[in-house]
């Protein structure tokens, strides 16, 4: 018997250093009521979806915490959240918080349709540096900004009138880590959501990677982990180009088959629609990635013995 | 400054029941010369490239020894080792392992242009049952024949004819389990070797996986796993009907971006070339999987800690 639920992935086109939290909360609000009236019952917005991606940017000390949310809602956000409730969605979003302690993290929520907070996840897998990068025109400096995420990867369960599935939260760079995905893999997730704002191209030209084989990258890591743990993901940009440089875009829902069932085709406001079936998951985990039956965890060692590379011994 | 090897992937196409060991060899042998002809210095052959895959049958106890080596090489296969010395070209080959204590395993050998075998690999992640499934017209028996892999994940170097790449080996099902292809990256794996005999569908009609999806599965595998570990990886089928039943085909050759540069088109014999900057991997290993910058090991604890699901608890 299937448990078919209608999810939307909000992708969003560019925010600039410049625009008001209004005019970015409305656009937010706009997409979730696309994806409302076209009967999706969970939205997933981008990672930092309320700003720019900030990070890029070296900031005076006084004006970092702007960027960030104290409390999770608050007046600068509420109408996302007032407005989801009344229209009984529910939805998945990245913000910059600040703790009452004064910690900073990369963080996203997912919140049920009655508005209740189901999940608190903050990311683990910071890229980027601490001190800026000389010379350079633009920075990646989450290292500088966040702390490392202290929750770990603890899976949640998705609200009844979604039938209640196992769900993880993973942000951006965290999708590119298989450690990730499989701890979630290990608590049986079915759905795993996520946002990311990744860039385009590197505007120092340090690199060969172009805009199509970045999206492939994110593309990839998706599909392939969704795969080996079983579980449909929804995987949603920030996109286009924020204060001249580029996002690159390719929102996606993937099957637990690792199969893309829709992307996204512009770098702007886009709404991706999706009927999936969280039964879908059971081929995969009852068969092929039967755990309890094929791991064989005592030769994982390394994975948590160690961080970096070891290189085998010479002869 | 490029470190450049040409290498080849020797899909093999369907090995029946009743085929002659020295017909098979003679096919390998072919497979071999076509490749160094190309200019090959290291030729991959299938998982179990002997014989038939002969874990579909319920076999007679006193039968399932003739499908097994009791040394590499032996006088069975020598021809292939000495032909392959003779060229100059190394190789990875599949096959049956019988220790002198009497274990059974499916294993794998590297094997260097001068004869030298540079490692030795156990398949850990054995699919199927133990027990045959009863009034099902083929079986899935390795749990039955194999004992689970021993030697763990262990890196090595290829000859030094070809850069001395850090090299690592996995055996078919192995390659969709991302802790496995973690172990080989802890160790800073530049080029991963693998074979594999996979079923093209389910001759008891029991999935809806067709033989496309199945190849979409182990060719995604392949490709998100190598750009995750920013290696070259090299995976080859033994493809085609085997006495009625399928296997899938689509042997590739993956960059470190987890782009296909190479892949077979039959599911016959085939010889696939690519020439491989072992130092293309270093774009990855020093940026997005910088390990020692990035991972965070102590939230990986799940992947060793337990084998199988753990569901979240119920609020």
């Amino acid at each position: 018997m299937p448990r078919l639920l209608r999810v939307a992935a909000a992708q969003m086109g560019a925010t600039q250093l410049q625009d008001s939290r209004q005019h970015t909360l409305d656009r937010m609000v706009t997409l979730l009521e696309r994806a409302a009236a076209q009967g999706a019952k969970l939205v997933v917005f981008p990672e930092l979806a309320f700003t720019t991606f900030f990070p890029r940017w070296l900031l005076d000390p006084d004006e970092v915490d702007r960027y960030f949310e104290n409390a999770m809602p608050n007046s600068q956000v509420a109408g996302l959240f007032e407005r989801a409730k009344a229209l009984k969605v529910g939805f998945y979003v990245g913000y910059a918080e600040l703790t009452a302690e004064g910690h900073h993290y990369n963080s996203a929520i997912t919140v049920g349709p009655d508005g209740t907070i189901l999940g608190h996840y903050r990311k683990v897998h910071l890229p980027g540096t601490v001190e800026p990068r000389i010379d350079e025109p633009v920075q990646q400096l989450e290292k500088r900004y966040f702390k490392y995420g202290d929750l770990g990867f603890q899976a949640f369960y998705g609200a009844e009138d979604w039938h209640a599935p196992v769900m993880g939260m993973l942000i951006c760079n965290d999708r590119r880590w298989p450690e990730a995905w499989r701890e979630y893999g290990l608590q049986g997730v079915e759905l795993m959501v996520m946002g990311y704002n990744s860039a385009a191209y590197d505007p120092n030209g340090g690199t060969a990677e172009d805009e199509p084989l970045r999206t492939f990258h994110s593309t990839i890591a998706t599909q392939a982990n969704a795969y080996m743990n079983a579980t449909w993901a929804i995987s949603v940009a920030k996109a286009g180009v924020e204060d001249g440089f580029g996002l690159i875009g390719g929102s996606c829902i993937v099957d637990p088959n690792g199969v893309v069932v829709a992307q996204a085709e512009s770098h702007d406001d886009e709404v991706l629609i999706a009927d999936i079936d969280l039964n879908a998951c059971l081929q995969g985990k009852t068969k092929m990635f039967n755990f309890e039956m094929h791991r064989q965890p005592h030769h994982y060692r390394r994975i948590v013995d160690q961080t970096g590379v070891t290189l085998p011994p010479k002869l």
